[in-house]
């Protein structure tokens, strides 16, 4: 039991151990704590469950590694399309926006939308219009020019494929399946839960694709009843897995436990239908389970007063 | 039991009976015959429940009396953005549109992308892109006009309002709340269910809104294990409320029938948080169910080679 507590992942599929070297992870590990620290931060002081996501992944966005904000993978087309969701748990309050391209944070254009507006879902241009017109901050493309993430793309620009984050690696480099997400799950004092999550979707995109990161139900979900869900991976099967309500449903309807649910769903129904992927998920106890398909998960967690913990694969990292 | 079977609506809330008129009334049951009509044809030559419910969505689609395809209802900006959604039960196949301008049919761009591709959702002007390149039916503008929903339109254009289809049906009219979208679920000789919907969204919204029909597992949902849905009411509701799936699970993981989960789902969790609107269910042995809390909702069914009924309000009408 935990008075307040924080998830975060920053995508499931990491680079392959084989790929992985000492100066990359120490920028990742670097970027989960201070995600974990900007969370903390908010509900040390007594802020609410949905400002301490806020906080997260706003942090998750500002860092280059990541896909989501700034370090938003290629369209085909070379720009950025970023989408966003944010839910909270007490009333089913949500907002949402898919395929922003200028907005330095995302997950402050769903919070407005949830906020400001009756509405859950606002997609494409238009969408950027209600962004401007309430003053969130922009960004020029520059912004969003990653040396890595421009190469990804050059790799695959021709061709029809789209790749999820990290897919390639290099030109040169094996084809590791990787997926792109930032997000965050939290309790706070008051007994509240909020999820988030922010991506730039798959490397090479075409048409205005959409991934589950802005399906409420998919990618995103909170209920004070249940928990609060924010998943990565491969989002179409998401989406036909309805996962994140899913998990909801198996401790509501049939009373299983948070890591029962979560596992159930990831490891055994994701398995089946070849959706490779993870999420992380907490309870009204503060409770968090983090399970992934995948070779590992960019995540990390704290309860209470207790030290960051972060991983990438199985085992804890030192931090 | 039935060996085949289809349930369609035409929107729920319907025109309140004081505004509803002999001449309206005969063209609604007359689409709504129309599309029963064309679901049967497929149905009763060995077609697919996925043939099924697009032949049906089609036709309502092509009646300008229902807010989806040509009878969609006028944006802020006075365009017309549509939504649309298909799923089918035996392998969670899934595709959709949201957003689109251009297309006589949104349900054949939803079904492009189903067959075409490896997503499932589309957003926007690419989703055009998408859609013409893959041979689509475009239409002009005018082809979308309609005297009743431009009035409709210019009544409320230079406010910040939107409002669901028929909300406004006359600048002097008492403001009804109707709910404006159509849907077809199906059941076919295979024992495979199917479900599609298709929408004009809200008079006058504006910044890309999006509502529930495009959202697979809110307002379109369909798995052979349990039922097919497709939703219509005030999208927002059904979308944090996560319908579809909702019915889904409650069968699924706490044992319902498919009559029991569509009611307590549409005439207690929804009316709990003020979500208006209703949905039409069919399940594996063909039983339909069509629940609504609203004062009407355009609707009808066939089993096997009975005769079509079609209703408006609580009471079968006479075809």
């Amino acid at each position: 039991m935990a008075n307040f507590s924080l998830a975060i992942h920053g995508g499931a599929g990491v680079l392959a151990k084989t790929n992985m070297n000492e100066s990359l992870k120490v920028l990742y590990l670097k970027g989960l704590k201070e995600a974990l620290e900007a969370g903390r931060l908010v509900l040390k002081r007594g802020g609410t469950a949905t400002e301490a996501v806020v906080a997260a992944v706003v942090s998750l966005e500002n860092c280059e590694v990541f896909n989501a904000g700034r370090g938003s993978v290629f369209t085909h087309t070379g720009t950025h399309e970023m989408d966003a969701a944010l839910m909270e748990g007490e009333n089913l309050s949500a907002g949402a926006v898919a395929g922003v391209r200028i907005f330095k944070n995302p997950i402050k254009v769903a919070a407005a939308v949830m906020e400001k507006t009756e509405h859950v879902l606002l997609c494409g241009p238009e969408a950027e219009n209600f962004g401007t017109e309430h003053g969130l901050e922009t960004a020029k493309p520059d912004y969003f020019f990653n040396e890595f993430r421009h190469k990804q793309w050059l790799a695959i620009r021709d061709t029809n494929q789209t790749k999820l984050d990290h897919a390639v690696v290099l030109p040169s480099s094996p084809p590791d399946k990787k997926f792109g997400t930032v997000g965050a799950v939290a309790l706070d004092v008051f007994g509240n839960l909020a999820a988030a999550t922010s991506t730039g979707g798959m490397t090479n995109k075409r048409y205005g694709r959409v991934g589950d990161t802005p399906i409420i139900g998919a990618g995103t979900y909170a209920n004070n009843k249940t928990c609060a869900i924010s998943c990565t991976g491969h989002g179409e099967f998401f989406i036909k897995a309805v996962v994140a309500y899913d998990v909801s449903c198996l401790m509501e309807y049939r009373g299983l436990s948070l890591e029962e649910a979560c596992s159930y769903v990831v490891k055994d129904k994701l398995v089946k239908i070849g959706g490779e992927g993870g999420l992380i998920a907490i309870d009204k106890s503060g409770r968090i389970s983090m399970p992934f398909n995948s070779e590992g998960m960019y995540r990390g967690f704290f309860q209470n007063d207790e030290p960051n913990q972060v991983f990438i694969y199985e085992n804890a990292e030192e931090i």
